[in-house]
């Protein structure tokens, strides 16, 4: 229903949200109706967080490949990280290349190599980095959004490989940042729930992959580190929309952050977008001009123009 | 200047516009300052191409790998191209992995694989596609921005790896798309202009790589394809921030697009927003509060409640 085929250019006039596959599994275009509502999503989380007055960040798709296997996003997640590979040679290697290539089936990607730059899994990995060696007067909170990527190896409705997520991180103490935490996780539960999706908050873990993946997951369960808010997105599945989580010292110890000259910890609230436009489609349709009046205007959908 | 070392934490609550280098070359964070001016720009540029009523696209920062060997990218930019690889074995294979890794100096990503996504290298690319086999009673008008990804070899400033690109393309018969195209120019320039940045218009090339560059790059001077504008960024250099292009049918051709019954043309007008930034603060400073009232107002800087 929210993914059409090609030919699509009908679908960019239209009043209905389409997220429009590329073709490649989990990559794909909104349509100007689609993104009207991530615009009112993102408005709508930063007036809600407005009294934190988080530092606004804007951080690209792309981060050193380095910091994920510093932080041991490697070690858990192998399968999911996407790394990028370049041609590095002359232009005369390049036509020698071409070449061989008219001679044998060689392919013209077979020189790369892969470069010191990997896609970003998570907003918050930018934004740890920014605080090394820092010890902090108190907490610091900060908000970004990036496109982050994830090599999913399955392609059911909502699992994009390619997706928007807003982030509102806190590096503090300890009982700080679980205090934050939790209250993020009532906020998010009540923001979903004005939107009129049908929301549940479950403790959670990470996809961890491989022989540690069992015993990280019930680890993280055990010292209640995640909750998702889950909510219906459509095809009859039910999926994690938002999240919240306590890192402890997983991302201060590495940067040697401190605050008020202790080993700093850190949260984050974290949002789907593209998500909840999925379960706002639904929820209600996917014409915005009929959805319920009290949703158009959580989303500003009137002072938008959306008719 | 405009690129500060780690700790950078004090430039986030900074008045200074400053993007912040990540460690990797060409891979910056924008603080919240820096990004206020980049909202300028884009608000200022949608205003700016209202009368056009541009379909408004969201699209995000990777691409088909296929999409990009069928319109001749890899052959023009091999050099600036970047692919995404990904370990696909299996839990078992990579615990294998790790125990060969123990033993040897095996590298974690030594078996991952080329997939079927690449980085974006500009933003027009996703739009074409949609117009697959179509043909269009007339012409279209679409904008999009996206973070962009080019492996740049050299490192200067202005020279990002990931950078934002606001375009608008128009998918046209030829006479139509030369108009227009010639439209945007005069419009880019006095837009730039209007910012207080001192623009030269000039016949450009994209750098095409390899045997076929020489011969690639005069044609596209000869045949007045595509303009830049240039303007001081700072340290000395001068670079493009904004150019305009006419595609011929490069892009319609391989997608079959039609309009009223003929080949499709097309034409873009691009802006690359950090480097308008970079020139901004070479031209006026790097604290937005000091700058002229007239270009704090063509980017609504009072309004957004920069100080």
């Amino acid at each position: 229903m929210t993914t059409v085929e090609p030919p699509s250019w009908q679908s960019l006039r239209a009043a209905e949200a389409r997220l429009i596959n590329t073709g490649v599994p989990g990559v794909s275009v909104g349509n100007a109706v689609f993104e009207s509502i991530v615009t009112g999503l993102r408005e709508s989380l930063l007036r809600l967080a407005a009294p934190q007055q988080a530092q606004a960040l804007g951080v690209p798709p792309v981060v050193s490949r380095g910091l994920l296997e510093r932080v041991g996003y490697i070690d858990g997640f192998p399968n999911l990280v996407g790394t990028v590979y370049s041609f590095t040679g002359s232009g005369a290697d390049w036509n020698r290349l071409q070449e061989a290539r008219a001679a044998t089936d060689a392919a013209w990607y077979q020189e790369q190599q892969i470069s010191e730059v990997a896609l970003l899994p998570a907003t918050c990995h930018h934004i740890y980095p920014l605080f090394e060696g820092v010890d902090l007067p108190g907490p610091a909170v900060l908000t970004a959004e990036a496109h982050c990527y994830r090599h999913e190896g399955t392609h059911e409705l909502g699992r994009l490989r390619s997706f928007r997520m807003r982030e509102f991180v806190r590096i503090a103490a300890p009982d700080d940042c679980i205090r934050w935490r939790d209250d993020w996780m009532e906020q998010q539960r009540a923001w979903l729930t004005s939107l009129g999706l049908e929301t549940s908050v479950e403790p959670a873990s990470d996809p961890f992959f491989g022989s540690a993946a069992r015993l990280m997951k019930a680890t993280q369960r055990e010292q209640e580190l995640k909750f998702e808010l889950r909510v219906p997105v459509g095809d009859g599945l039910v999926q994690a929309v938002a999240s919240c989580n306590y890192h402890k010292e997983h991302f201060g110890e590495p940067f040697g952050i401190r605050v008020a000259g202790e080993p700093a910890h850190s949260a984050c609230a974290a949002f789907g977008l593209e998500r909840i436009v999925l379960a706002l489609i639904a929820a209600h349709g996917d014409i915005p001009a009929d959805w319920p009046q009290h949703v158009r205007s959580v989303l500003s959908l009137d002072d938008a123009g959306v008719a």
